[in-house]
């Protein structure tokens, strides 16, 4: 059998958007664009919805021009989605879209919950005997797909959190009157962005103390150690995730009874702002609570050139290894050990092993009273936030990338399949 | 009379910081630490409260290199303050301080309560016949200072909340499920940063509705044109001052029962959660709300180049101004009409036509609904985010000035005045 697949290829975003998920997009449009097999590059609107509703964009007619502003432009240009597919029902509608614009190359940008389309998607072609090759691209800011060093997207976050960490912290000491700051970060499961306010200390201005998801967070040891900090050096930074519980496994920012999304996991949000005031009861300290909110995840003014550069390099793999054959993987990162200096390689892996699966900090990573980071944590997130990108930018604002999005009009075969 | 007058010079910063308040600190520094006619450069430990504790730093034996750091370092390099002098008590002991040290430059740096405390300062120092020459230093990012084209600090706030409106904007449409964002930013009592917003234009994501507080709030009229907005677009990106208020002048944060500042001033904030739980008890639709909090004033990796190099040009044309005989003066800008492109000039203004006082926005720069501003407000706004600067960053991080603060001896004189 040769390796040569001729046909069109489809390409979707999904999940929460990061700073750079279009420089990989832009990856997979580049080089698909340039391949001899590849007969037609369409994008998705809005993820796997998109091929559901049949509205996918031909992006053959964007303006190259446009399409290289990608690597600088935030959030997903295709639009993204939340959506658990409804197996047989959306998987038979999903060969039906195929069959119409006869793809053949499938590309899912996404974390854990794409990863588990992606494998769904390919195994019901397989099933159905429809030759496409399923190549799933990794993006989360929060870094917790497992089998890969780490994701894009990640970099950039953490660039931004320990950047504005370092920023807040200074500002935060200016007057003489004492203030502790707490700053929300985002992580439901894991800790990897709420970590990286450690980098901070490289700006001479590290947090005080770090709350993670990986440990029970204990209210009252809290207190006392923040208070101790304020009273020592009149001033404390907490970064703490959204995600932290209690030993009871309750999120202490309370936040059960509220909306869920698509996937069923549950809206928080507003921890800064009930812990400040838990703060400001127990302590009497001038408290400013600070939720880095939606920023952390699209402040692509701030994003870090080697995410950038990885990002991109994600999605030119997952092309290139799916025209030389491979289905069923996702693009992942392999960190060299031993390495002078931070050296990453790509590596193919699995669907299964990183579909629906979470990656934590490891314990060792986390210091014993569970309030801080171990240096093997700062030396692993540190080279990923090297790098100042070079953005376009006029008038003194960011040039963002727009894109046509013509639609798809229904191709003139089917071609035998 | 000549106007040569030998002495030291007093440095102190005041007010909330800025993201560029220590380049023109820089400009202070250098400029009189270059002076022939100046023996001492002094910098008071948080702003005049250092001057009434005898706490001054000796900024001639910080190394050259850090203090040029400076240009970059946002938040007030030698701390400030929120006080308002007790007139005799406090001023007489300015005096004794002074005479103490031979100050004979006083550069102060800071808003309309800062241009106050400058004023009496020099109306004492003049009654007690006690030769010293005292100059405002403007900064402000609410930009409300009477008398000047603009106050370095606007700038590089504007550019920081126009490109992260830009960025939210991008980041809330990504799914097709529909969003109102709801983006809350400073401004006690004037519109100047939340108009800002409406730069994100520039890229491409300008927000739907503004308010400020120079119009009266009015949440049903809100609430029915962010719904409209909603429904047509799927989308609602509303940009708020956190000082806004209803007919009766009360504050829509409804948070007058909290805590006030040393000049009476409320601590505003919570208003994007509130006026979200309003916005989504009304719509049903997803709300979120941002606040952009601290990290609206001290994002200086966003500072504008433009407001870096006006607000080093402010601090070095206090010194100069002096040198040549100026006193009881602020540094002004004066913009020139109808140039080609942006010029500003610097000016001397009477401290008295600023202190105190607030320059709000200019009722026919805002649209006759109170709920976007004109294009004249853009056309100003839009010449002082120009610029990126070139920062120094180390591990892809910022790398701000660390000053030694060495506590400055009392002299061996007094030499006669």
């Amino acid at each position: 059998m040769s390796n040569k697949l001729k046909g069109a290829c489809l390409f979707a975003q999904s999940g929460g958007p990061t700073s750079v998920i279009n420089a990989s997009a832009y990856g997979v449009i580049k080089t698909a664009l340039e391949a001899p097999e590849i007969t037609k590059v369409y994008g998705a609107a809005h993820g796997i919805t998109g091929t559901l509703h049949d509205t996918l964009y031909d992006l053959g007619e964007e303006d190259p021009a446009e399409l290289k502003l990608l690597m600088n432009t935030p959030s997903s240009a295709l639009g993204s989605c939340r959506y658990k597919i409804k197996e047989e029902k959306d998987l038979a509608r999903i060969l039906e879209i195929f069959k119409k614009y006869d793809i053949r190359y499938f590309f899912y940008n996404g974390g854990n919950d794409s990863m588990d389309t992606c494998l769904k998607v390919e195994g019901f072609l397989q099933k159905n005997n429809y030759d496409c090759r399923v190549i799933g691209v990794p993006k989360t800011i929060d870094n917790d797909l497992l089998g890969t060093d780490h994701c894009p997207g990640y970099g950039s976050a953490a660039k931004y959190i320990a950047t504005s960490v370092a920023e807040v912290n200074r500002d935060a000491v200016v007057y003489d009157t004492g203030i502790i700051v707490i700053v929300e970060i985002m992580g439901r499961h894991s800790g990897w962005l709420t970590g990286a306010s450690a980098l901070a200390g490289f700006a001479g201005s590290p947090p005080d103390l770090i709350y993670m998801p990986e440990i029970p967070f204990d209210t009252e040891a809290f207190l006392k150690k923040a208070e101790r900090i304020y009273k020592e050096k009149n001033s404390c930074l907490v970064a703490v995730s959204e995600g932290i519980r209690d030993s009871d496994g309750c999120f202490i920012s309370e936040a059960k009874a509220s909306a869920t999304d698509g996937f069923g996991h549950e809206q928080l949000g507003g921890l800064a702002a009930r812990l400040s005031n838990t703060v400001k009861q127990a302590t009497g300290a001038k408290v400013r609570g600070i939720e880095l909110s939606l920023l952390q995840r699209c402040g692509a003014h701030l994003a870090s050139q080697t995410d950038i550069d990885e990002a991109f390099l994600a999605g030119k793999s997952a092309v290139e290894y799916a025209l030389s054959g491979e289905s069923g993987k996702m693009v992942a990162f392999e960190r060299a050990a031993g390495a002078a200096g931070y050296k990453c390689e790509i590596m193919m892996l699995p669907l299964d092993v990183c579909a629906n699966k979470e990656k934590k900090v490891p314990r060792e990573w986390i210091n014993e009273a569970g309030d801080y980071v171990e240096q093997a944590f700062i030396d692993y997130a540190l080279p990923l936030v090297r790098g100042e990108n070079t953005r376009t930018v006029e008038n003194g604002l960011p040039r963002f990338a727009n894109l046509k999005k013509i639609r798809a009009a229904a191709p003139s075969f089917p071609t035998g399949d």
